[in-house]
């Protein structure tokens, strides 16, 4: 049994209109706002009235296919989020970019901005991004295989470290009669040659209250894991039983203690996309009335894009074709394509079935019930090694999102599983995470 | 006589302390809050107050030597706007972005964001950065030479321009019964080829309210006027005359027209940096007090930073050594350099006289004077040819830009000169710019 003291994290990810690919056609949806930003900071003050650990945003740096069938829109979340934090006090804000095509000097200032601004509350979900249409978009002929992916981005880790490292903590003099501003032996040039970066100096602005914003991360690949192991402070993960969570945590947290952390500074947070009602026959039929907007078409172009198989002209009620799985090759999403196809194996699926079990929330574990049934499955994953906590996919948005926050958030807390407030301002407070030394004070303090 | 009807622009040009490099040591500076977000709204809101046009920052990526003398932090612009177009409601936000070391989608994602959230506000000041440091910080072992930084300048902007466009204003349908969010014939993949750029897809997110964000420019060059005249709406300029301004302003507006363009769609706006008291001889005296508290090693450095030419050792009171203007070889900043050289030339300036000189703002106009001085200044040049506004560059903040906002901008307004109010909601209509068509729609009409 997992130490339960420690309470659970709880984020809310925000995905225009919700998270189930038809909820924007729902009648509650407002998929007119989708690019008002007054939506997302509502969504975030009603999380932050929860008490909830952070939002969280996804991105990739291309335009979804099929935007005919949806609001797939992106915006760009660190702006989003700077937004958001002007219109909030407490909340974290995370946000998703890429490694494969950001300049680390870039990125680290977009995030310097974030965590000045929001006072400590940024974090980072470091991504490889796998879409192809992406490498179109910064020159690329193809993306660069997986592989490679993670090695840039563990170089990237390093550099952007070292930048947010490179003021310390009491660079600051600001003594006007002496006319000294900064002292400049605690502002370090990072001088970085590596493989894939060569940088030179130290950031523009001195180092933000959380000294790193959190490193958050999502792949479940082998490698994915083992930079997770490595880097990640929270992850991201998809699961689809209890079963597969406790293997996937016992797997991660192993590899970090083995690299020397504490396991405890990783929060492992399993995506869950709850249908919620007072009664488990009307949390289904809410299921049924979303899942009944699906448009296989649109469906379809999704299961392509995560695991290169084409289903068109198939029949949508016939078994799903195992041959298609047989000759399969696997690509970018590996952890996800594995997951897909071990649904299909375990349970036997129809196309039909399949789209509809990942129209919820692309794989991640969806669940009808009522309040209590909720809070049973996170109290369960929670204390018995399967996760630290949820990242909240509510299926449409915000009525989605209002029930959890109403009716399932106070049973977590009057078990004990969830704060009353707030008892720190930033995300590392929230997460339970340590502030990060420089590590450029800690060189001298190690020479002197 | 240039066309009066039209009001003149006026920006605030914000610089962490004030423009003058010693302002921050003066008693009513507050440099502990470089990094606080709320310093840079309130300023803001100050200038939404006076109904000024814009507020603008500079921008480099790079943390500028000699940071023990100043704070002259850099925090990333966008996400600052952002934060302060959170906290305003009419204020045009213009930042500044390198073409040189942004991927232009990278970069369009932002500034789609920042008009989105800002509903219309946000402008581009273009720049290609001359400082060698940024280089070295985007693992190049040196600064590409000028004219190259302008050829991937021009592409640079016709890709964003391409991908600002590339979803016509009329692509969303969001019909939730037929099931389409958006009409996919009205979404362009930019398929951009050219020697600096590879790009294929449409921007992440719908059209923005301005369709572009404002094109705002400031090289003085040859090159940088060129360049200006193409795509520049405003221009961001330095001129230690009206002689110097006009003969400027003229042949960028002649160059635009020379290319078919509507000179009055570029805004010209020279800095000033004014000191303002209720009698000259106290502006003088103000003048003279926050010179008092220059700091000659960091003039000499900053000197070093503009023109290559390193005084250190020098005696300050000799005249400024002619040989080493001589024997200089232009480097990158030359409209700026040449002003120096110009100055030193035609005043005979002692180093010390000089460093004073360019100490308020960085060789942009410093004037003392009464707020009626100041007014007729500025009507001077807006009204005959020389500027058509002014970004207004306070020598130290937040108290010179009150004086300014309080005394000078109700003479211009009962001159005539000045809005009374806002009457448009975006930084285009505030500066009587069009709204560009989306470049596809308009292949498209024409086509058909």
């Amino acid at each position: 049994m997992t130490d339960t003291r420690r309470q659970l994290t709880l984020n809310l990810f925000i995905y225009p209109g919700g998270h189930h690919e038809a909820a924007w056609r729902y009648l509650a949806a407002e998929p007119e706002r989708a690019l008002d930003i007054t939506y997302y900071q509502d969504l975030a003050r009603k999380a932050e009235a929860a008490k909830l650990d952070a939002v969280f945003f996804a991105d990739g740096p291309a335009l979804p296919d099929k935007i005919r069938f949806g609001p797939r829109v992106r915006p760009e979340p660190i702006t989003w989020l700077t937004a958001i934090a002007v219109a909030t006090s407490r909340i974290g804000l995370i946000g998703t970019a890429s490694t494969s095509y950001y300049e680390p000097y870039n990125l680290v200032r977009l995030f310097a901005s974030l965590d000045h601004i929001s006072g400590g509350r940024a974090g980072w979900n470091i991504v490889t991004t796998s879409a192809e249409n992406a490498a179109f978009n910064f020159g690329q002929p193809a993306q660069q295989p997986h592989a490679e992916r993670y090695q840039r981005a563990a170089e990237f880790v390093d550099v952007v470290s070292k930048l947010w490292d490179s003021w310390e903590d009491d660079a600051l003099v600001i003594d006007k009669a002496a006319g000294i501003y900064a002292d400049e032996t605690r502002i370090h040039d990072i001088e970085h040659i590596g493989p894939h970066f060569r940088v030179k100096g130290a950031l523009t602005v001195p180092r933000s209250p959380q000294g790193r914003p959190v490193y958050v991360q999502a792949g479940s690949s082998p490698a994915g894991r083992s930079f997770a192991a490595r880097y990640a402070e929270a992850i991201f993960t998809a699961h689809q039983t209890i079963d597969s969570a406790r293997a996937f945590y016992a797997d991660v947290k192993a590899q970090a203690a083995a690299l020397g952390r504490d396991p405890d500074h990783i929060r492992i947070l399993p995506g869950i996309s709850p249908f919620i009602a007072s009664t488990e026959a009307e949390a289904r039929q809410l299921q049924q009335e979303i899942d009944d907007l699906i448009q296989p078409a649109y469906s379809i172009s999704q299961l392509r894009d995560f695991t290169g198989i084409d289903l068109t002209g198939y029949d949508l009620d016939a078994p799903f074709p195992q041959h298609l799985i047989d000759q399969h090759t696997t690509r970018g999403h590996t952890s996800r394509t594995q997951l897909i196809f071990d649904l299909v194996r375990s349970e036997g699926l129809t196309i039909r079935q399949l789209i509809r079990r990942l129209a919820g929330a692309r794989g991640h574990y969806v669940v009808a019930g009522t309040p209590e049934q909720i809070a049973d499955i996170i109290e369960a994953w929670g204390t018995s090694g399967a996760a630290d906590g949820f990242n909240v996919m509510p299926p449409w948005l915000t009525g989605g999102f209002d029930r959890f926050a109403e009716h399932v958030v106070p049973i977590l807390r009057q078990r004990g599983l969830f704060r009353e407030d707030y008892t720190s301002t930033t995300l590392r407070g929230h997460f339970g995470l340590p502030r990060p030394d420089s590590q450029f004070a800690t060189a001298l303090r190690k020479s002197a």
